[in-house]
């Protein structure tokens, strides 16, 4: 089982809209992702750090990578995160995972406890054997506080335990280096999660972008994308900058939220906004936006053309 | 629901022992716990951070309680760690944990996420008005990669979230500070998870300390608190210097573990050696000792005169 | 004074020539200065990091700006660094840097003490009002451990405090927000000190790069920023991978020495190897590499085609 | 050259008393050596970071120096820090201290190139062979962001490069180790940083304390230091925390200024409101206190009857 030969583009990692009870509110969750098909995604990722994951139980991821499957039915590629503290653990979302039918995991090293590389090795050795579906490693030491080092990646692809990388390190100088292995493994996937340069990802020769601002402006990214395509870079960088100010929604509740309720919060509340879901509720005890900061989100929409 | 009033002393954090299928050996466990009682200890505390509370699945924490719970049997206090990533998932072990009855729940900040302070309230709030048990705050930001800040410490105790603190946080300086908090609050338990400074946390005035070394040698860890407790300073001095020297065998295999194996690994190899626990198996991904590391713990043993 | 309306390009940060009893080896200085001239550089940057600053007694960097300054003799501005742990060393500094005439100064934050931005701020007041000369700012968070945060760069430009930034944070995301501060700010110099990424900087707006790998290829760099220029971005990005591979220079020796050890000895070794500069000795305590690591930078540059 | 045997005790870290033109207060520096002498210090120790060294010029740490040597004229041991970013420039100011006369230097690690173990130990190589005055390895992570790992100590040790540390960085549990070391090097000499946990560091075996807070109540950390020399346990711990309340007086400006503007600004108001300096003026950039902080340092004075 494999993706598809030459999967790539932007692939949004997508929210999980939540109800008023902190459950998961899968009318939302269906409109989401038929605005995201709708706009022309080249696939979706769901449960991961933008999806909230650790946010929710067991039985609610479950439900999402269940109705997002469902809800896909095919068209595109579905990716589904492997976010968890330990083997033990990831094992039983993998298999979930499995059991719906997801065309891809996307996993991140354990955390909590303090590991070293050969740990992380062992990691996607044990899911790996566990399931028979491809592994994309996710590297993000913003969350889990240790880096997928360049000699990990090499050795996960010399024993062919990974597709591919999702990387949201933001150190684009290792970016490159990771795009550059596409030289010696030309089928190894390379996506970034950046979403304020994707148009470099891209020309660095990247195969795809993951940003957590296409929840909102899908349109807009395939704009980005398209214009790339054609070689056409000052139009990439022209609607890159421009949602570089879109972005801002994130920034909008920066001194009063965390960063992660900041960012959430500010895609759910445009995402309210915009029609798409129901409420801009977040996973406790994360707090959502208030009635001034969800009006700074309308502004940033309406001068964004958006609203 | 409450501590006994005057509750403290030495309550280790007692490691999880496995079968070679990464199942719980509750066999082992109970010998655990009675070689715990037999020694003395003032209370227990399961599933903390020395427990590899991580690597377990829901099912097999549940275990973990209800056969501490039972083979404890009410003769000391019996504490239970919540560690997860955030309130949903935290608030499903509560519910566990407050079933199998257990006298209090000890309960870290959230992580992954990027949480504040703000939210860390929040998310006591949500615990507290969940379960009717006492709560312990868990300070231990080398795994959760944030401080429970004093302010924040004093707005828990102010809404009478918590009962107590386990201070793991290595700064002994600001938890000097904590200690004086007793000055204000005299019913508020201060503990330390501190093993190689003991004799100093109680000289502070602390109320307990959690040492991981005391699932190896509970009996010398009472000594040095009855030493503390009698006055005499010299002879704590002296224990401690010596459980620092019985210490080193988290050191064995530091080159090449990680911090945690290195750590978790020595305690159980130790126990292994001692006939308590039958395995010296730890959670995946992290890697038991071997050979030639077993030895040295059995040399750092037999030098210790524990063997 | 201002440096000319439209400066930019590639301005390299000049390593400083040692003989073998660590003093200025003036000319090797001399040769290197003639050779980035040859190659059409716009501009050189010596001072620096790169050119071990931290290292010399402040007698050795007031010869370091003379000799440059002569030597230049006025064919590009020439730019000088202002290093040191706090104000009254830099004014000192300052004071030397205008006497012999440089075109501008690069700033960092002060470092050892933890200072916070209100007095990176009063630092850049103080050294504007002491010198006639224009101030760039440097963010190196790696060497001063606090970043100018991008309140604190309007804050400084809102003043009329500086004429620019060099920015070597490594974050290209924020690199590219201060990019788009020329929109307001249009006579405002932003430089980038990456040398892997040089394409992109160029690309998202940026008027110059600081690489420090342009002391050992000037002509690699010129090629890729005329391709810029030109719009030709697949030769752009050509230039820039080739450039990669050189660049391993620098991680020759990463195993056994220090970061700057290994970066500063790469382009040393390559330079002598090169004829252009005499030694490779670094300032002590660093150590200079080994005839193993020197026959490994030759074996690079032959495949670079530079030997 | 040597300390003599049995050196230890209360050494405080003088601050540099500054003139409202921001050079050396020679009358106040005297004023300030004799109140210690009169409170009846073991040492003194000037230049280190409470001296504020980074913000003084060459010529003003010459002059601190001399100044002590000539007023302390042999009463007690005088020791010098030697804080600078590498070898060629600390070997300057040991040439310096060494023609003053000092009893001892103390060395920190070099600082902004960013260094390894190995280059630390070449460090303490270089200044040893150039001087002929004993050195004190200075452990402050906090300002040059590389600790002296233990097994780098031991080898300076081995060396003989060295005849004590003094350790600043806030690890109790490290420094027990460091220690206990004196079991197999008895001569060597073991000095902390802390100004709140001094009890537990002499119960701990240490020879002496460097508390910054001993320049505003010399006569408080004598009292403590005799308390503890006469094994009264209970009379050292209150002394301890009565001086942990007017340690306070480093915190009343935290939120303003950086962490050691509200330091040393705190300890110079307080020494000010004594008399015993004639301004509160610290380095530049950092800023002194004003009024409302003066004033809440006044009530601190006197609620700690020192006013």
């Amino acid at each position: 089982m494999t993706l598809a030969h030459g999967f790539g583009g932007i692939v949004p990692p997508l929210v999980t809209p939540m109800t008023e009870e902190f459950e998961i509110d899968t009318d939302s969750l269906q409109r989401l992702i038929e605005a995201q098909l709708a706009a022309g995604v080249q696939g979706i990722f769901v449960l991961g750090s933008t999806g909230e994951t650790v946010h929710l139980t067991d039985r609610q991821r479950a439900t999402v990578i269940n109705v997002s499957v469902r809800t896909v039915a095919g068209r595109v590629p579905v990716l589904a995160g492997l976010i968890d503290t330990t083997t033990a653990r990831v094992l039983e979302h993998a298999a979930v995972a499995q059991r719906a039918g997801v065309d891809a995991v996307v996993l991140p090293a354990p955390f909590y406890a303090r590991i070293n590389q050969a740990e992380i090795i062992e990691h996607f050795r044990a899911v790996h054997a566990a399931i028979d579906v491809p592994i994309i490693a996710y590297n993000i030491p913003v969350s889990v506080h240790i880096k997928i080092e360049r000699p990990t990646l090499l050795q996960l692809l010399e024993e062919r335990l990974i597709v591919g990388v999702k990387d949201s390190s933001g150190d684009e100088v290792n970016f490159r280096s990771t795009v550059l292995t596409k030289q010696q493994y030309p089928d190894f996937l390379v996506f970034s999660g950046q979403q304020q340069v994707v148009d470099l990802i891209f020309w660095m020769g990247a195969d795809g972008a993951v940003p957590g601002l296409g929840n909102v402006d899908p349109t807009g990214y395939q704009r980005l994308y398209q214009a790339i395509t054609a070689g056409n870079v000052a139009q990439a960088r022209q609607e890159q900058e421009r949602l570089m100010r879109l972005y801002t929604i994130t920034a909008v509740a920066q001194q009063r939220l965390s960063p992660h309720a900041a960012a959430f919060g500010g895609l759910k509340t445009a995402l309210q906004l915009l029609g798409i879901i129901s409420t801009n509720v977040v996973g406790r005890p994360l707090q959502r936006f208030n009635a001034a900061e969800v009006e700074q989100v309308r502004q940033i929409l309406v001068e964004s053309q958006l609203l």
